[in-house]
């Protein structure tokens, strides 16, 4: 994948390790770094000394040492050394945000979409992508690179969107090679899922966990998986798409064709429209009033706002999607051992705590609990957890340590 | 984890890697290895070398070059050069398997096991090591090392197996220790699933396949998987209970607190239960005059030897239970999107193909099918792939390249 590596000079391995380590922890010291990659003293003063003049990484106060010898002098990046931005492309807004080094958001833009095709999309994202770098004041040599997430399927390493569900005219469209050619900074894009999850692992919930799930919970639902502190995107890069878990053998059929899919239970259109029937059944509820006049516009949006306010019947029917989402959680678990569960995405807004509490309960079922304790956390991004995510992606295409001779194998 | 890795001299990472590439392929050419290595051609050339004068690996005819170029000579791990003695332990016997580096049994002993306790069943396993290596003529210090497969949950790193069900008086039993102790050789003891699947990476259906799903039925069912050509262990160790993935929320209760657990579908005490409540109820069968006779002689090997004949009723039971596993793993196929899943294991002897069929049917509901196709194979290894396996381990254990660098962060 073509990245921003020029920039931060990402020479070797040994350099990508180190950085690695700093990026990672809360302050490294030179020993802890040494102890950590199994370089030499020497050859990690080196590297750090090199690092230090190019203004990558700077030094940070002093750390405990262990043992009572003098204290350590603590390295971390220079949040202005370098810059990303990161694009959520979504089916109804296009997002940007600025972002350093230490994963601030140093600008930001958002854009409602009506349905549009690609070239619109494409225009709209790149203006924005001008405009934060601008009025964040930074200089275009310091930025290095773009992020885009877009909704899946598609491929990453090719920069095609495969067209995502519920986006018409985006069967089949270069949209890296569209948007590296209109902006003309190096590109990559992932989907939603993935890219949240690198940047929960970057600054959120994740940080520092190497096993872990992140479910991202927009229109559908998808995963992104970290096995062993690396991305697992599967055989066809298209691993994580837990939506499709069979869950009950009489279950509602399915768009792919099996029965009691997860993402029936758990996308907004479905939990809306289980809200409605109850509604049109004559249940009781807060929800009454919109439905009554127009029953078109009692969308997700209403129903988590009122999950959220308590009302009964909408916390009925989140809590149903939240205790499926559960048992598909426990069988990943079971399945993955994974040491954290992150929950992100638009469909947690609100009613985030729902999903915690349910998922937390299941993960308490889960197989030798005394050797394995599954954490689950919301992640605290929010809404800009996507955006966050595209501009970690570059980052994490240029720091995290690959194995081209393993790959090749 | 302590291995045989002083007779094999395998002292650097470059080293490992080209092992591990000529180890992978059907006879690798230097040139080849170079290629998938990175490594430079004479960096190659010094390490074939010495391989190839320490006996290690040998050259074995020309393979055909590509562009008309004079062709390559071929390299290959030598059979001769080591060997590897492999332990399955189970509820009921005892196996071990004498192997080559090439991956041929050359010598076997089975030893029936009556309930007994862990010092017995490492004396009886200790003595057949002995026995197989003596037999087949093999001196001491061409033996890697013993692998020793004994159901889960046990923990690899520390070599203790935690109380399998069914087996009393394995509570917390520190079993490579003791027969290391007892036989003199390195021991590596890992869980049957992991082995059986680390024997199908090494010669079996899943040989140069890098992410795929071992399903491994004997008592209960679960998972070895491999991600990126490594085996994944998970946080805890315990990574591939897949017989806990829940499918049925209205299923029957599991002893883990959830309902309808793959293993309350797919065991071989769950389906001879659901044969026998059907015989009870008068149902026409072949099995009737057995279980006429004594219902309790009614085993799974008289279930599965009456489906593989063809009996409707006993078919049915198999067939339910491969329909719910074809459930989990199209579940698991669109969350880890693997190459191939390969089944294996006492429980499908007989019956492989029934599983195999619905596995497949079930995986051609897989998101993406275009661009995911995920074969399905039955390990042809039968009654002796866990010994296989467990021999595997040893081998896998010295040669699988691992960074250790990445493993500390």
């Amino acid at each position: 994948m073509r990245t921003g590596t020029n920039l931060l000079k990402v020479k070797d391995y040994n350099q990508r390790l180190v950085l690695e380590i700093i990026r990672l922890g809360d302050g490294a010291s030179r020993v802890e770094i040494a102890e950590r990659t199994g370089l030499t003293a020497q050859t990690v003063s080196n590297i750090v000394r090199r690092l230090l003049s190019e203004g990558v990484i700077e030094e940070v106060g002093k750390g405990r040492s262990r043992g009572g010898g003098k204290p350590r002098v603590l390295l971390r990046l220079r949040p202005g050394a370098g810059y990303a931005v990161g694009v959520q492309i979504d089916r109804d807004e296009v997002r940007v945000a600025l972002v350093d080094l230490a994963g601030r958001v140093v600008g930001r833009r958002r854009h409602p979409l009506a349905v549009e095709g690609p070239e619109d999309v494409v225009k709209l994202a790149v203006g924005a992508v001008g405009e934060v770098i601008r009025e964040g004041g930074v200089k275009s040599g310091k930025v290095l690179g773009v992020g885009v997430a877009a909704p899946g399927p598609l491929d990453p390493r090719g920069g095609v969107v495969y067209g995502p569900p519920g986006m018409e005219g985006w069967e089949e469209v270069a949209l890296r090679e569209k948007i590296e050619a209109a902006c003309g900074y190096p590109v990559v894009l992932d989907n939603d899922a993935v890219a949240s999850a690198v940047g929960e692992r970057w600054i959120g919930a994740a940080r520092g966990v190497r096993d872990f799930l992140f479910v991202y919970a927009g229109w559908g639902i998808s995963a992104g998986i970290f096995v062993d502190g690396q991305l697992y995107r599967g055989r066809s890069g298209t691993a994580g798409e837990i939506g499709h878990i069979p869950l009950d053998p009489e279950g509602p059929v399915c768009g792919c064709g099996n029965r009691g899919c997860l993402v029936r239970y758990c996308s907004p259109r479905e939990i809306t429209a289980r809200v409605r029937r109850r509604l049109d059944a004559g249940e009781e509820s807060t929800l009454r009033e919109i439905h009554g006049r127009n029953p078109a516009a009692l969308d997700y949006e209403a129903v988590r706002r009122a999950a959220a306010a308590g009302d009964r019947l909408a916390l009925e029917e989140v809590g149903e999607s939240a205790r499926m989402l559960g048992r598909a959680l426990v069988g990943l678990a079971n399945t993955l051992d994974p040491e954290k569960v992150v929950l992100g995405g638009r469909a947690f807004g609100g009613v985030g705590e729902v999903y915690r509490r349910e998922a937390e309960e299941a993960l308490g079922r889960v197989l030798y609990p005394g050797r394995r304790q599954v954490g689950v956390e919301v992640s605290a991004s929010g809404e800009e957890a996507v955006a966050l995510g595209a501009a970690a992606l570059v980052l994490h295409d240029s720091y995290a340590p690959r194995m081209q001779g393993l790959e090749a194998l």
